[in-house]
């Protein structure tokens, strides 16, 4: 085992600070990383306040990771030292029932190890993210990342943009395809960045007149502001597809009713209860409500080389680790354009 | 123009009584249909009492019509005086749309024209139901209707039935999956016929001890007590398709917990606001929450001529025209096994 230096949060309530932490010495199959940035998550602030009730203190969050391969095990193929890598959401899982046959590792019925604040299998304990200096992580669930991109933006990709990908790719989003993103985010500016690339005519959705430009400026080639009924009923019936990216419970009556038939909404942001949905919304016309989380390790891989052929980052702030609680109050207050990054050499000097 | 009898209600208050109504005379592709049986939905007690806010008075429901031709148009071709037809919830659209080209007349772009209720463009007015002697259709609403049926009991397959069959095809229902029907009503016994028919494993979800002997002789493999957690848990996550006829708002979290991923589990019943739903339910394993309307009038005939190659009718109760007030009622207090069909015979003595 080896002791690495990581930002740990002991309570609820506790600010993080600085902490040391233990890695599992290297089994055959498993890559070390040296962490050179970690996005910051809006799922690190629930986890870190228990908001799903399943917290293990200390937490160290973060599962938008990149770094170098510093060492590799026996058996390790797919990777060596000095190469560029990231580490998403999950970093195990059982790779044999049906959901980990079909590249589906998140579903996995004997259940995926997450990055952090799962059971940790090797060492006891929890896992432990990407708020540190290293990871030990198999080599199945390491990402190879191209080295044209602007890493920095690279590190949200790993969540925010695998979160907005999978269900684009899902749902089929054709060329010329009219499809709305609601909400300006971490995950609604991905949202717009590959719809823009898959080439559909892509639609910004939102409350606020301030966001009109920024979507504009994102890619967008027209904005719908909610809160203007005419605006909305102008363009009823008539979506491809709607991704969802607010983060907490709303009214889905007015976006269900911009539908086409036979056409869906997914939530990737509202893990929590939806206000009151009329029936008559799906029932009419034959529309769907489906979410999605994350994407496969495999689907995970295709939207990184798609990132790569399409030159999309995300955009981010950088920030010092000695930063991050600053950074999560102002994540709460919606005061990011779109994610922070934390330069994880701050934490190594 | 004709005058023919026929069983109205004034006003959201009143009683149905014996009224006199007229019926243009034949256009060159029309179908006059002297009615024998009309089923009793529930659709009609919600029209009558303005539940949906569009009621015209005097009301003539009836949208689950079986007859016999009495007459044709000089163009008609499908049909020759004597035919044993039926008429279902649309008498006309615009033909040209492209959700009418699709075969999806019920989603007609330019407005299909329900069988009561709607703007009656060719005498004024509004159009006028089955609770009468005889009707007046086009003769590309107008269904065939096997002979070899118990023709009583296919009335409610132009309602009740297409709205179970349709969705049940959509989602590609197949031989020996799990398929849930929700609720054991109109719809819910229609929906266990059809799913039977087609070689899924069917299981009936009911919050009901009692409605599970019904549902067992109507052919399920299986019964779900819904109010039982135990039963509820060891079923998550395993249905391929689920049909929700529920016909009011309704917590569906619990349901949904028992889709497999990527599954759908359809609305055809409640036609009002659910419950909170909550994010999580979707987005964990990535499943859907769809509604259902009827059908479009080729797949009206598909599923006339299904029923009639498997057998299949409604479990009906007959009463004569003047129990209609009592029949409301009673459908009203879940009291039928499980449809009324009005025998049309007592309104021509």
């Amino acid at each position: 085992m080896q002791e690495v230096k990581a930002y740990g949060a002991e309570s609820k309530e506790a600010d993080f600070k600085e902490i040391t932490i233990k890695r599992r010495d290297l089994n055959e199959n498993d890559v070390k990383i040296d962490i050179l940035y970690t996005g910051v998550c809006h799922s690190d602030i629930h986890a870190k306040q228990n908001d799903w009730g399943n917290a293990k203190y200390p937490i160290v969050p973060g599962h938008e990771i990149i770094g170098r391969v510093t060492q590799v095990g026996n058996e390790v193929s797919k990777y060596k030292i000095g190469d560029l890598v990231g580490v998403g959401c999950m970093v195990d899982s059982c790779q044999t029932c049906s959901a980990c046959e079909e590249d589906m590792e998140m579903w996995c019925e004997n259940g995926s190890t997450s990055t952090y604040n799962s059971k940790d299998k090797f060492i006891g304990g929890h896992t432990l993210g990407g708020y540190s200096t290293s990871i030990v992580v198999r080599e199945e669930f390491v990402l190879s990342v191209s080295e044209k991109l602007d890493i920095k933006g690279v590190a949200p990709l790993l969540c925010a943009g695998i979160t907005t990908y999978s269900p684009l790719k899902h749902w089929n989003v054709k060329e010329g395809e009219k499809v709305g993103i609601i909400g300006l985010g971490g995950l609604g500016h991905m949202g717009i960045k590959f719809a823009v690339a898959m080439g559909a005519k892509t639609i910004m959705i939102t409350t606020s007149e301030s966001k009109a430009a920024d979507a504009r400026r994102l890619g967008v080639d027209e904005v719908i502001i909610s809160k203007d009924a005419d605006q909305m009923s102008a363009h009823a019936n008539s979506f491809d597809f709607i991704l969802n990216t607010i983060p907490v419970g709303h009214d889905v009556n007015p976006y269900l009713a911009l539908l086409k038939r036979d056409r869906t909404m997914c939530l990737v942001g509202a893990i929590e209860p939806l206000e009151n949905i009329h029936g008559a919304n799906l029932i009419l016309r034959r529309k769907n409500l489906a979410g999605s989380l994350i994407g496969g390790i495999k689907e995970t891989q295709e939207m990184l080389d798609f990132c790569a052929e399409h030159n999309i980052v995300s955009d981010v702030e950088m920030i010092d680790i000695n930063e991050i609680n600053t950074a999560f109050e102002r994540v709460q207050n919606n005061d990011v354009k779109y994610r922070f990054v934390i330069d994880m050499e701050s934490l190594k000097n």
